[in-house]
């Protein structure tokens, strides 16, 4: 099974990665408003059942590869 | 319009941060694969015409998003 886990800065947070990207964006001529830059994270699981899989993903968010306060995730679960 | 961007590091392409989360998730104790990390941009777009929407963001990631040398994309389109 394979996890996608995006993760990208909550509303409110300040994101100067996003601000950069507009502002090149719009050098170059580009017509665009906000923008945010998060992480996408793909996971190969050894676990076959979703409710696990899914439950595994939301441990591995809160433990490692995100941080709660600024930060907000979506997981979503391809069954191979 | 929304455009979402995923970025990530082609098939082949060596992924450091991924192996380095990899490591981590299974010190921890998470049966895990390989494990790959890109980015996701989210982009505000002024653009009313998907197909324009579309080859605006084909854009963007050809002049500035991604390196199409070592980076594939996927581009979603959310209409509001």
């Amino acid at each position: 099974m394979r996890a996608t886990v995006l993760v990208r800065p909550k509303d409110g947070i300040l994101d100067p990665q996003g601000d950069a990207v507009r502002g090149s964006l719009q050098k170059l001529g580009f017509d665009v408003g906000r923008i945010r830059v998060g992480r996408v994270v793909d996971i190969e699981l050894a676990a076959g059942d979703s409710a696990f899989a899914r439950e595994q993903v939301e441990r591995m968010c809160s433990e490692l590869l995100a941080n709660p306060l600024i930060e907000s995730v979506e997981i979503r679960l391809d069954v191979e």
